[in-house]
């Protein structure tokens, strides 16, 4: 908005007096939001716009807080005597007094979803709805009186909202990946399950069993791994911002693409730690008292909100290749990528060291991963080469036939930025938490070898690592989770979680876990009701099935 | 039971006079069913048995419709004068006339769960609760009124209830997933997204997108290779309930190792195939009314029920060390494992075929995978004796620090099954169905390929496969999704599932997509409510907040 324009609206925001939503997606449009459907027409006439859905496909679906807000922010197709200028952004008011929706306003909630039921996201479709042409959001763009339309180059700044979006979910990661950790670690020490033998009538608490170490002790890895690469992304983004208010739009696209490959990785990898941690506390892990589902449901949507993985990835790996075609061929390149200017150097590298300690060496991990990822872009953008010489679209169709190479170019990428950014951050703070440096050396160190094993054929297909080295890093695992596991409580109590944030029957602080499931399916609704006598289903359904003369011989019948 | 009990209950069962189910698990004890509390006391005064929970980890927790059940089949230790005889079965009356609660039953819901609360899996306390004695389930064991106790050698076939259980979880793999990809597949024929230029206005098809391909014909891969798998388990069952009629339990402890691991292997394939089927829908996968995430709530019990996936995996391996110790020293050993006597030889194979096509010959397949698990499997024996001469707790002790190693061993002999069995069950019918052989000869290599990609670390380890062997299986999944395209909507429709079955918006036959999306979303409650003029959330919260003069100002202030 322009100044004017935010002195205006924001009071009112915070003020509480209106309830805003960003109303973006559409029924038929996600991310190719080139093409979103809803228009605002100029009208001459009375200085209006005209917001309108011409389409089923172009109601507005999806944005979170619609349903009940009472004002959105609109993104709708700018036309002008017949002109389509583009997607540009409105403030529309939706509803009035005593809530009621304003005329030609259709507003309604989507209905349940796949967890994040606590939001009501919403549809709204609009039946010419006119608007004041200063509700135009006119910081960049901005359309006078007689209709003319005057833009700025620095329109592209809009795209900031996207980032910051994507960064949240970065950092919000390790939070929610830390609470679910907190409740299966208290468990795992409660719980006790076999390894009894004759000699030994005692179970084992389950935390000591190596393959529940494996699972959660690799989720405490990814906690603190992107603790540090959430920081230095927030970072990278004060920069940024501090760059534009100057009017350098110079690393915007830089900090684009790591964002949006960074999401999806880590979303991706998230939801894949959720999935072990479920499994990992057996049975209870799936019952809502756990508190686990609660989580999974408010994390579930991360893979596609703020873009879709796959869209996101696509694009960082698009950014990529024309990176490395700019190294390759001496044009300017970011300096976080100035490395690919020396590709046929980083190609030609082999690891040499032969000890677990030398092989993580944080210089190690990184140069393994630019290895990596670095091969990895050098042999599509030679298979793009090769492809395009016979391609009917050439260069740009040949891009289709290597969708698959390009998402995993982008994850070798996000990968690198990863383990980069983890091992400066943990460097940086070695002497001043010279204490805790060594556990969390050792998580880093998990992550980046559990890394290696996944995708070990990468390695060996060319040989940067050879089969002993592989075999190093399998044992070197092990050794991580065993020293890992006298920590294991510190490292989550460390997150401070209060049993009220946590909610859950087993991550409660006292260990009381079979006590607190018990009390708590006392409370069920259905149980409360039978207490009182009322037996539901009973009288409605079962008593007509099976109210036999039969069950009045309570358990004395003789064969 | 025995016959006598048998003709007593069952028809009570078959004419619902009764509703039972099936009360194992506990709160503390779930895997290891040695460790269950409930105690079954014989009291000679009274011919009666005493069941009581003594403690609070000995309440029933979690069985499938104990809630409202009448009757349970309730597992509890044997005590006769102070001895215990472990784990027997019994048949308790849990609910009398009205459905009140019999005296010493306390009853209830666990409470909500992640998925599946259509069932009412329910907690069982007893407080010295007595059943006579021919209540006892008396087919292999038997207590005389004398208090004496019998049992017979069979006693192991209760574990077929087990086995059918993990036989049917792997059958309804197959069908979860065909209808999940039958919604999404359908979908993203009419979804069209990108790819739009300014020569070319219209969006693509979004399956006609590479990577989403290959989202989705990895999972059409599962869906055809575990049909095969499943039927090929249900004939090994079928063969195993014959021998057991016969007196012939020889091959009972091998389909309880196959069915366990394969089980657990099954679940945790699929679910990363419904994660992916989600991913592929945008973010309309995400609605309810997507139909998918009802699938993915009765799915994502599968990795727990009928036991948990990693004491499953950890069975299985730890039977195939028993195994392959016996194959080595010339012991006897299954059918299915004979080959195990020529490991070394196995070991000693490296491919030797250099296209495609004999690369995916089913032999090939067959080989490679044998030459896998194998390896595997060997290494781990050396590694356990090379452990076990320096640990305390020896042979067994060392077998801890190999869960990691004895979990991947199952994983590997299981990935082993799925591709002979796939494979011999598809050439089998290759004369019969010669017309859908070659498409289901592609799925087969194409869940065959994805394999020896996401695992081709362990086969360069050892150079089974070399370099240009795993570029050709790049290649090859490539062609695969190119010549599945043309037929994936036939594979899906091919189910034959019905509008109802699906109940999606997404999935429905006619393509309506939005229509139903937004026709769906009309009739939400919310949204009915406020066509009432009934504001949910207004009166009760939000007027206190907004409700200023500035709402009357409908859309026509100016700055």
């Amino acid at each position: 908005m322009s100044r004017e324009q935010s002195e205006k609206w924001l009071p009112l925001a915070k003020d509480y007096a209106i309830f805003g939503c960003y109303a973006q997606t559409e029924l038929g449009h996600g991310s190719n939001i080139r093409r979103l459907e809803t228009t605002a027409t100029y009208i001459h006439e009375t200085d209006e716009f005209d917001i309108h859905s011409p389409t089923l496909t172009s109601i507005k679906w999806w944005p979170g807080g619609l349903a009940t807000s009472t004002h959105a922010i609109v993104f709708a197709r700018l036309i002008i005597d017949g002109k389509d200028y583009g997607v540009h952004s409105f403030v529309v008011q939706l509803r009035g007094e005593n809530h009621k929706p304003l005329p030609g306003i259709d507003i309604g909630d989507i209905g349940p979803k796949f967890g994040f039921n606590n939001i009501d996201n919403g549809f709204l479709r609009f039946t010419h709805v006119r608007i004041p042409r200063d509700q135009m959001c006119m910081k960049f763009s901005k359309v006078s009186r007689d209709g003319r339309y005057l833009t700025s180059s620095n329109a592209k700044v809009v795209y900031g909202t996207l980032i910051i979006g994507r960064i949240y979910v970065v950092e919000r990661t390790s939070f929610s990946l830390a609470s679910a950790l907190c409740i299966a670690i208290r468990y795992s020490l409660v719980r006790k399950q076999g390894n009894d033998t004759k000699h030994d009538p005692n179970e084992s608490i389950v935390l000591d069993y190596q393959f529940l170490q494996y699972r959660l002790f690799n989720g405490l890895s990814v906690v603190y791994t992107f603790l540090f690469v959430g920081k230095w992304l927030r970072n990278l983004y004060k920069i940024n911002e501090k760059k534009i208010r100057e009017g350098d739009v110079s690393i915007m696209a830089d900090i684009h693409s790591i964002s949006s490959g960074l999401k999806a990785l880590c979303a991706d990898l998230a939801m894949g730690v959720l999935n072990d941690i479920i499994l990992a506390c057996g049975g209870h892990g799936y019952s809502r008292f756990s508190g686990i589902p609660s989580i999974v449901d408010n994390y579930a949507r991360s893979p596609i909100v703020e873009g879709d993985s796959t869209i996101l990835q696509l694009q960082t790996g698009r950014y990529l290749i024309k990176v490395f075609e700019n190294a390759k061929n001496g044009r300017p390149t970011p300096a976080t990528l100035s490395y690919l200017k020396d590709y046929l150097r980083i190609l030609s590298e082999r690891s040499k060291v032969t000890t677990w300690e030398e092989l993580t060496d944080p210089n190690e991990q990184i140069k393994a991963l630019t290895h990596y990822h670095t091969r990895l872009l050098a042999k599509l953008i030679s298979n793009l080469e090769e492809t395009s010489k016979t391609h009917l679209q050439g260069y740009e169709g040949a891009k289709s036939d290597y969708m698959i190479d390009i998402i995993n170019v982008s994850r070798a990428y996000c990968y690198t930025i990863i383990i980069t950014s983890a091992n400066e951050g943990l460097e940086s703070i070695k002497l001043t938490y010279s204490n805790i440096y060594p556990t969390l050396r050792i998580l880093i160190n998990l992550f980046f070898s559990n890394f290696i094993i996944k995708y070990s054929g990468e390695f060996l297909l060319d040989n940067y690592f050879n089969s002993n080295q592989i075999k190093i890093f399998e044992l070197g695992i092990k050794n991580c989770l065993e020293k890992i596991r006298p920590n294991a409580i510190g490292l989550i109590d460390a997150w401070e979680f209060s049993d009220n944030t946590l909610n859950s029957a087993l991550g409660r602080y006292d260990g009381n876990v079979y006590e607190a499931l018990y009390n708590w399916a006392k409370l069920e609704p259905l149980n409360l009701a039978q207490e009182r006598g009322e037996y539901v289903g009973y009288n409605e359904v079962l008593k007509d099935i099976y109210n036999r003369e039969y069950l009045k011989g309570i358990n004395k019948s003789k064969l």
